[in-house]
This record gives structure tokens, C-alpha cells and sequence, in this order.
């Protein structure tokens, strides 16, 4: 079983109502709370850190930036994730450092230097959480009146990855020899242009830094539309999503699995992790008064804002005390699936979509150590997964509380390990280096 | 006197012969060499390391990239400055962090909030070395078949570094609230957009990191043609260059103070630190032999790679035991000045030009700890300078005996600090908070 942190470099990393958590930090400005976390996520053993990230303070909901700052929702703040991730790698070994790197805004050469910069400085750990943006927001801070449409977005995307790959094997490995009689630094024969040139990009090359330790950093996606599926088919190591329900997500990794072999992929090499908030306690009950507490910290408002942002609809125009009408969104598919499979089941009304949004969809994590245990052994057994992606109640007391009071459990079931066997996040994943 | 580090994330800092130093530590892509740097700086009080950048590796001379590869010459292989320095910062307390970003190839979206990042996980001790990028091979590795002109460079910078200014002011000092009571995380009121339409960008903001412990990093710039002093005069808080004789350095520092002055500034808020080498020994006798030893292991085709590279000119198509011919540069003015001051006055070949140019032009400050610090405290108080920038011969030993010999030479003379007596960067240059 693989274990990822789903944080956000801002207030909400899993429950819109965590950081008004007596217990809760909410110094998310400075370098000793990701430090913090990256040491005590490298106790649980974790394979990595996952920043997420958007470019704009989103202003769906109600056309205004005030409910996601108000309400500390979850993008009302966002530090740059390579510098946040570069500063927890200096506090750990082992733990893998996943960046969310937008391939809308940024430039190939770019993107790749960065990535391959965290990965040699890391030793090997660095991940990039491939996405292709879809907010108006993130377009009117990057000079677009409008954004690129979905289609053209993940056009570029292939080219981008593609360059970037291109980029990193720019260098032969081995191409750095530093030998210092001859002299010969760096030798020539190894390192060439690439002379890319595409629909969107020209990019000439080489890579003014070797090739990264791992080959290539891990790819992760989150893409849930058809042709996001795709794409994380063809390129992903690892696909995070968000589901509402066991079944929902037996059949997301069936397909998933299905359409990695059907691009001749291993499907094995593909690794599935839903995201998951765990409330955990000692016992059962104390988990329940726990999770109580932290569902009456949040602001139905805030979930509301932040799924406005998500499905890139102002939800403010329905009505509150009615259920989403069914639509087309231009945001996120799986995001909208998630809340229209809730709808259907559970009837909620758009202000208890929200309050239910902002605390997580999926309620089946809440208990003693044991019981959360025993569902994600369910999960993993039943083929829904390949692990987690873990999003804290609030930090980092509930992330404490998942390191050990649920860990333990697992490890004493064999599903995770107790100390890392490799060093690379490659080798926490069981992935070959490309 | 304020005392800078001039390195580069990669084999050279301040000497082409430098990484071929029995002592160099050629590991350059490891995050110890980094955090190593950073913790002898701050033994030494240094004011801040500065990370140079480009965006390529260059091929001007002989249109290839050969020589840069087989010397390790200056740009032979280059980590990303801000993920390099955000590990320093993990393993510093004080030493300010200076990263080199282009105006021509980044997104000021994206660049104010980088910075933003930096300034906030390193508790106020970012800087911004503001370029406006010249080779042609990053123009190559950024879509475009031909650099924008100077002109066109210097006008997006302009409008570039507004930008960023207002990004950093579109949250107010004391925007973030974290009142989980209310619940109020940051003040609606204190956060707003810039909605900034210019001729070379349009973007809405506001930036989605709150405003910077300093108000705004500090500004570095370089740029030494008219243009380029123009744009210092206005906007630099530092301002880095090289000179081949004290009196040019004195020249140039009188008509930058008086630019200064001309921009409504107060001069004394303007730092000129030009670059110096310096080879520090037990004794004189001792420093002129290292001295020999690092000239002996500088090939001359390394420096005339790198100095076509800084003129954007390939130099190989002059005759090699001729001087330099006189000739108008598309590159950096200041390194053109630099060596045609020397070709005038010692009339080198354009071999031996290459060797110097590898080495350091200025041999003024090769001795015991004692004399170098004698010729610092003879420029610094004739007026050619505010301090320096110091590019270590190789690393770590040439800025080991550096800090061990000259330093408190230069804190027993009251010339330098003991200990830091602030904690921001702006604190140890000196400067009022924006």
C-alpha cells in the first residue's frame, strides 16, 4: 500500500474547517511548519508529499475573491510549491516531493530545470503533479482574456511532457565525468539539442542541468474528464482522485487500469490513490465527538466557494436550499461526479453540499485507529486502490493522530512498511527508473 | 561594507580553473555543497549569497557547445537558483538570498510570487537579481527564433518589475488574520486585484501569497550599458559589476550615485559592490603561489567561451594571437568595457585575453589576509565601492580562507560586522522597508 500527504501551502488542506482547530497551526507562512510535517510524515513512512496548487485566488463564487479569504477556504493563500517542497527536502531523507506544475502558464524548459533541480537536490524524490489549469482566473493572471479550451489544454500538455522528457535525456546519464586532470567537466559527446518543434512549442535545448537521479521525476495526475483518463493512462505513475464511494471507485480503477494496459503500460505500474480525511481517535466514539467538532467549525459557504472554484460555476446564482441542478461544468469532471453521485444518493441541499464539500464527500474514514484501518484494507483488498492520498483534518494534529494510531495497524498487517528499502521515490513506488 | 557571494550552481563562481582545484568540491548538484556554502557564509556575516543565472547552455564560441562542457566553463550546467537557495535557506539563520530571474522568459505572476515564497519561508531574506536575458540560445530554448532588442528587454522589465510591485502590495501588511473565531483567515478588505493592462502584460491579480516580510525582496540589477544604468539608478537596491581597475570602479560609482540622485533617491540607499577575486594565503608569498597553481589550471579556450558568451560574439573568428578588435557587442556592455580597458592597457593576446578573462581581470586582490584587506579598505574608502562581491577562486577552500584571514582583518579595521544585528536583508543592507 502506498501512503501520499495531500497539503496545500495555504490553510485548508483537507477540511474546510481545520485551521480554526484550537489545536490547528496556522502559521502556513513559515518554514518551520512544512518542516514539521515533512519530518513527521517521513515518521509514518510515508512515500510523499503532495502540494497542490492553483495560480489566482479564485472568485467563482459570487464573483469575489471574499468567501475563500474570509473563510480561510483553500485557495485563499498558496505559497510556490517547488521552494515550499525544496525547503522540506532539506529536513528529510526519504520522503518523495510531489510539485503541482501547471503546463498552461509555465514553459517546458523551464518546468524541466526546476523539476530536474528539486530531484538532484533531493537525491532522487522529486514528483510532478501534471495539470493543465482551468480557472479564468489563473488565465487573467497570465495575460489570457480566455482560458485555452480543454481540448487545446491537454494538446499542449502531451507537447510539454514530451519536451520535458526530451529535455531530461538531453544529458546522458553519466554525461557529468568531473574529472579534473584531462580536464573534462562535462563530456560533449554525451549532451545534445533537442530541436523540438511543435504545434505550441519550440525549444531547442540541451538542458542546462544532467539528467535528474531518477531519469524522469514521478508523474502524477488528477485528470478525470475522458481526456483527462487519457492522459494519465499514457503518462501517470500515479493518478490521485477524489471519489464519493467504495463502488465509485472500483469502477474508476477497473478503467484506469484497463486503459494503462491498453496503451501497452503494465497496469501494475500504474498506482491509484483516492484521497481520503481521516478523523482518528482512540476509540470509535472519541473519533465521532472529534469529527463533531470539526464539522462544526466549517462554514458551508467556504465548501460552497471552493466547489464554485472546482466545477468553474458560481453556485451563488442557484438556490441555496435546492439540490445542484444537474449541468455541464467547465471545471472539474471528477469533482462534479463526486457531488452529483452525492446529490443522488443523499438529496442535500446546495448549502449542505457545501457544508459536506468542505469537510470531505466520503465519511468513511472516521474512527479508532483499527476501525480506519479495516476500511482501507477493504479498499486496498477490494481493488478500489493502490493506497492513499491522505488529507488532514487539520495539521498537524490530525495527521499525528492517522501516523500513530492507523499506521501502526497497517504495518502490522503487512500492507505498509515499517522502514524505507530504497532511497529514491521511484523505489518507494516499486517503479523502474526510465 | 557589505560583503556578497557571488557563486553559480555549477562548476565555476569566480575562476575557470577553480573546480580543477585538488581541494574543489565538484559536487555541485548536491544539496550538502549548498547547505556547506550557505553555513560558511554566515560564519563569515556575510549580507547575502547571489546566485547568477542563465538559461542555456551557451554556444557561442565556435557555435557549439563543446567548451563550456569540456571546461566547466561558467555555463556548463546551472541548478535552478530558487530551489538551490530555498535549501540554503533551510540551513541558514541570516545570509540574505539572492536569485537571478529573467524579465524576458518568466511570467510576473509567477516570478512576484516566487520571490513572495522565498521572502516568507526565509523569514525576510529574499533579493531578486533582475535580468533582462541577451543569448540567443535562450531565446532558442523559449520559442523565439530572435531575442527581443535591448530596448524592447528593458521596456518589459520595466513594466515587468511594476507589476511585481503591485502584486506584493495587493495584500496589505496585516491581510491574514487567522481569527478562527470569527471566522476570518485574511481580510477581505486588505486583499485586492491590480487589474494591470500594459503594453507587454495584462493581469488581473491579487497574487495569492500575502505580502512579503520585507514589503518587496530586495533588487539587484547589473546591467552596465546606458540602458541598463538607467534601469539600476531607478530601481536597484544593489547593484553588482565588474571592473578591471580601481579607477573605472570609482568612475563608474560616482555617476551611478549621481544617477541615483537624479532619480529623487538618496544616494546611500543605492549599494554598488563590484566583483572581485580574491586568492588569500598565510602569507603573500603563500597567495601568489595558489595563485600560480589556479592560473596554471585555467585553459584559455574556457574564458574566451565564456567571454563570447557575456559579448554574444563568437571570438573564435579572430585570430588568436592578435588583440581584440574594437567592435560593437550585441552582449553585456560592462564585460566588453572590462576587457577592452585591459586589451588597451596590457595588450593581451586574444589567447591570453581568454586565460585572463577566466582567471579575473582585476589581480588586485591576490595576498595575505592582511593586503587583500588593505586593497578593500582602499577601494571601499576611496570611494569605488559600497563593499563587494566576492567570487571564490574554488570552492570551498578559496572562500574558506577567505572568511578565516581576510574577514576579521576587515571587523578589527570596524569596517565589518561581528555579528548580524538584524534579521531580514534589509536589515544588513541597511534599507527602509517599502
Amino acid at each position: 500500500m502506498h501512503l501520499a500527504a495531500f497539503v496545500q501551502a495555504g490553510p485548508v488542506s483537507g477540511h474546510h474547517g481545520g485551521w480554526r482547530h484550537p489545536d490547528a497551526d496556522t502559521d502556513v507562512l513559515s518554514a518551520d511548519y512544512y518542516a514539521r510535517l515533512g519530518k513527521l510524515l517521513e515518521e509514518g513512512r510515508f512515500d510523499l508529499l503532495f502540494l497542490a496548487d492553483i495560480l489566482a485566488v479564485p472568485q467563482r463564487f459570487e464573483g469575489s475573491l471574499d468567501s475563500q479569504l474570509r473563510y480561510g477556504a483553500l485557495g485563499a493563500l498558496r505559497l510556490e510549491p517547488l521552494i515550499t517542497l525544496a525547503t522540506v527536502a532539506a529536513h528529510t531523507r526519504h520522503l518523495g516531493l510531489a510539485s503541482t506544475i501547471s503546463t498552461s502558464y509555465f514553459e517546458p524548459f523551464a518546468v524541466a530545470r526546476s523539476l530536474a533541480t528539486l530531484d538532484h537536490l533531493s537525491a532522487g524524490r522529486a514528483a510532478w503533479n501534471i495539470v493543465t489549469s482551468f480557472q479564468q482566473a489563473e488565465a487573467a493572471n497570465f495575460g489570457l482574456s480566455e482560458q485555452l479550451s480543454r481540448e487545446a489544454r491537454y494538446e499542449r500538455a502531451e507537447e510539454f511532457v514530451e519536451i520535458a522528457c526530451k529535455l531530461w535525456d538531453s544529458w546522458e546519464d553519466g554525461a557529468v565525468a568531473r574529472d579534473k586532470a584531462a580536464p573534462l567537466f562535462a563530456d560533449p559527446a554525451k549532451v545534445a539539442a533537442i530541436n523540438h518543434q511543435g504545434k505550441y512549442f519550440r525549444v531547442q535545448g540541451p538542458l542546462n542541468v544532467s539528467r535528474p537521479p531518477q531519469g524522469r521525476p514521478v508523474f502524477i495526475q488528477a485528470g478525470a474528464s475522458g481526456r483527462g483518463r487519457d492522459f494519465a493512462a499514457k503518462w501517470a505513475d500515479v493518478i490521485f482522485v477524489n471519489h464519493s464511494s467504495l463502488e465509485s471507485a472500483q469502477a474508476f480503477y477497473a478503467e484506469m487500469k484497463g486503459r494503462a494496459a491498453s496503451h501497452g503500460r503494465d497496469p501494475a505500474s500504474l498506482k491509484i490513490l483516492p484521497g481520503i480525511v481521516p478523523v482518528v481517535a482512540e476509540s470509535d466514539a472519541q473519533a465521532q465527538a472529534a469529527d463533531r467538532q470539526l464539522q462544526a467549525l466549517a462554514v458551508p459557504q467556504a465548501g460552497l466557494s471552493t466547489l464554485s472554484y472546482h466545477l468553474d460555476i458560481d453556485l451563488a446564482q442557484f438556490p441555496q436550499d435546492e439540490i445542484l441542478p444537474d449541468m455541464d461544468v467547465p471545471g472539474v469532471q471528477g469533482h462534479y461526479k463526486e457531488v452529483a453521485e452525492l446529490t443522488r444518493k443523499q438529496g442535500l441541499t446546495l448549502s449542505e453540499l457545501g457544508h459536506r464539500y468542505g469537510v470531505g464527500t466520503l465519511r468513511d474514514f472516521v474512527g479508532s485507529g483499527k476501525a480506519v484501518a479495516d476500511t482501507m484494507e477493504a479498499w486496498y483488498r477490494g481493488q478500489a486502490c493502490d493506497g492513499f492520498m491522505i488529507q488532514a483534518s487539520y495539521l498537524p494534529g490530525g495527521m499525528e493522530q492517522f501516523v500513530r494510531l492507523t499506521i501502526p495497524e497497517l504495518q502490522d498487517r503487512g500492507l505498509f512498511r515499517r522502514e524505507y528499502s530504497g532511497s529514491t521515490l521511484r523505489d518507494h513506488l516499486g517503479l523502474a527508473r526510465p
